[in-house]
């Protein structure tokens, strides 16, 4: 890096360290709204969520609106911007405005669209609220470093476009029509994604193979209506002893999922890659020990870091029937319902492995049962090119920001967007975040570090300057 | 029958039918009563309808009380009452006054505390209305009998004395000790129980074989809290998943309960039992084919009204985990619910059984999974001796109301009062009840026949005079 640039990132690094106070507040105002994007209805907070986030992007300088998308699902819209002042590589940034539902909302300590900056029991300042990792946080760290260069210098060091959606916690069917009929709009040198984690407290990563999921409802009807558990019970099929024998049967006693042809096309991590994971996480409980727990449950002979990182799953999200209040109700329920998920690895065929599983549902009934089935999602896993020219100096200026070298890891999580981009617009990502793994997203009291979203801006800065000098 | 006790009570008959929609106007009183024993926030719903039954019981011209009860559980009060006017052998009849929770509320067609006269798809009328049949009908058609003696002769042609309880729908575990306590006053020659069913719509019968029941709450917890199911799915123990594997073991294959001597003490119905049985219900559909069903769904060998007359069963009553709200959630829960019963016939144990079941979840558990059981009653199954001298009078009483021969039965529901009348007073019970097995009771649309109340009243009125003179 030449002295001139160094000089003129040192500037930029310094206006973040001097304007943080401003910058969690404007994060707060985002986090107030109440943006969940699966329950209808808070669609209308969504749509306040996008102008929020069009009008500070307007703000700091680029050119953004609100664009509404038509094909599928509850049609919460995309922000696009752009900033076309700079030369050089062009990216584009993608994250989410909308966020997860807040139940069980008991056990948030505090409303849970009420952001508060707090410390956690070991001194470390978080910010509590729903969607402060996941993503409004993450979100906020690019466009406080867009602002910030902004401030300092009137201009971004790089092309630079964004792209935010509303409806990644809720399928997310609408991107990918979005990403084809605005193809050429949006098509740029490299995506950059901001929703994935740290590979510990301490050490910044680039995510390089992501998980996609298949997600189906399952709902099991026998008698025409709720029954007495007296009256009919032994004679009359009951839904929930049906569904809960048919799910039982999804994995074998080694944790291996059942599904004929599910691991079909599962590649393993090569060595290098293992031992580069084993020394993060040494022991399962590494991983696992902060939520209470200490076996990885999953596969027999995979880690818990390999099992969440690069092996499928099957997660039953939800289950419901019959009685679940106070006391007791001997009833025979009409209906049962389950949630399952299973989040796969590149190679797996997420339609196909919905069919095999309806098939295994279907053919686990016994007489007098019937089944609906309602999908929610399907998107493959995915792998980032290592031969892409940005990865390097990426990782380069996060391992200058965090004074430990950055390393690239996989990630349980489905971020369907990876896959989108690639298919719609011929780009490859990185995926650069800085939540922690005890973040609580998706449950209460979710929470995003200070430390996360102040170096998470800072890296950011450093970043957009190193791929400036990429070619 | 004299004559003379013949035309009277031809005349308490007659008497009943002109009186008939005074009878239904009192049962809806008592109907609107919203006495759910099970949800504390109807403790004083529960008193209010122990106090109406007490006051129509005076009423009708008996001494009456509503009584305390300090042992355990919510306390929901007895009422009791006698009438000592007339000598000869000496009734003690049982039935309950609180109902069922109402849930799923959205599924009643009309508020399940606004009893309505309506007619049945078969233009059959039913009185509509939680409790219409479990049990307020089914007590009113004996206040209601016990009235028409009173207001036709002045009398009633023996002793009688009533016991109504409070809690029959939440465990009644205040009834035992209460009978024990009470045992010198509540003393009598027969218990008469009406909370029983007919054999069919048109064959009454008394039952005699109850099964008893053992209920168990399982509560599961792995994590310390809620997780992402892409952060920590397949390495973190889901307790939904546990909770499903170990409750899918609890059936094998045939149907049968699996749990390490379950069937001990289990007697096979004798072949003349069968037989009659198999005369009212040819084949399962005739008794499941109301409900929509076709298949019995238990144990192999034995025909549906087999599988619920005599032989236990294990149901899942309730279960609750994750996200079951609209939409999908990729959440790990940190716990899961179910609400377990089983059905026992005479001859099983039901805490050992409890012992047993928990010990086989216990077994179920992988590592990081622990679990919490409340319990939720036991009470064995029962048999009430034939060589009562009460039983033949009673078979010619209801042969004689409803021209079919009566039968006697077994009933697949838990009437704990039988066994315990027999513990603490040392009573054989007569359990005579007009219900049909479509009455929804325990389900939304709960119903009560209009001639099950009709002709339930008119079949007391004539018990009560056989019983009279049976020596």
């Amino acid at each position: 890096m030449t002295s001139a640039l160094s000089t003129s990132l040192d500037t930029v690094l310094d206006h973040v360290d001097h304007t943080l106070d401003a910058s969690v507040e404007r994060l707060f105002e985002l986090l107030r709204i109440p943006s969940i994007s699966t329950q209808p209805t808070h669609a209308a907070d969504c749509r306040k969520a996008a102008e929020w986030v069009r009008n500070e992007l307007e703000k700091i300088g680029l050119k953004a609106e609100v664009r509404d998308v038509r094909w599928s699902g509850p049609g919460h819209p995309m922000v696009v911007a752009h900033d076309n002042g700079a030369s050089g590589p062009h990216v584009l940034f993608y994250g989410h405005y909308d966020v997860q539902p807040t139940d069980p909302e008991n056990l948030w300590k505090a409303p849970p669209f009420d952001p508060r900056l707090t410390e956690d029991p070991s001194g470390r300042k978080v910010i509590v609220a729903r969607g402060a990792s996941d993503d409004k946080g993450q979100v906020m760290t690019f466009l406080e470093a867009c602002r910030a260069w902004k401030d300092v210098h009137g201009s971004l060091p790089l092309r630079v476009s964004v792209l935010l959606e509303g409806e990644e916690e809720c399928g997310g069917a609408n991107l990918l029509p979005f990403l084809k009929e605005n193809a050429a709009e949006l098509k740029a040198d490299v995506a950059l994604i901001c929703d994935t984690a740290m590979a510990d407290r301490t050490t910044p990563g680039i995510t390089t193979s992501l998980r996609g999921m298949m997600g189906d409802e399952v709902v099991v009807q026998c008698a025409s209506h709720d029954l007495h558990s007296g009256v009919y019970g032994n004679a009359a099929a009951n839904p929930i002893n049906v569904l809960c024998q048919a799910l039982a049967m999804l994995r074998d006693a080694d944790g291996c999922v059942t599904l004929p042809g599910f691991y079909d096309g599962v590649r393993e991590p090569d060595a290098e890659t293992r031992a580069q994971w084993r020394k993060l996480f040494p022991t399962d409980e590494t991983l696992l020990g902060e939520v209470g727990l200490s076996v990885a449950a999953g596969e027999k002979g995979y880690s818990a870091i390999e099992q969440t990182w690069c092996r499928p799953s099957c997660e039953i999200n939800g289950i419901s029937g019959g009685y679940e209040g106070e006391g007791f109700k001997t009833v025979l329920p009409a209906k049962a319902m389950a949630k399952v998920s299973f989040r796969l690895v590149p190679g797996q065929d997420p339609n196909r492995i919905r069919e095999t599983f309806r098939a295994h549902i279907r053919a686990a009934l016994p007489a007098d049962a019937h089944v609906t089935f309602t999908p929610h999602g399907a998107s493959p896993g995915f792998e980032v090119s290592r031969q892409s020219r940005f990865l390097p100096p990426a990782l380069k200026a996060l391992t200058d920001e965090w004074n430990v070298p950055a390393v690239t890891m996989g990630c349980g999580g489905s971020i369907p967007v990876a896959g989108e981009v690639k298919e719609a617009l011929g780009l490859d990502a990185l995926m650069v975040g800085f939540a922690q793994a005890d973040d609580r997203i998706h449950s209460p009291n979710e929470q995003y570090g200070l430390e996360s979203f102040h170096k998470g801006i800072r890296s950011w800065v450093r970043i957009l300057a190193a791929l400036a000098e990429a070619d």
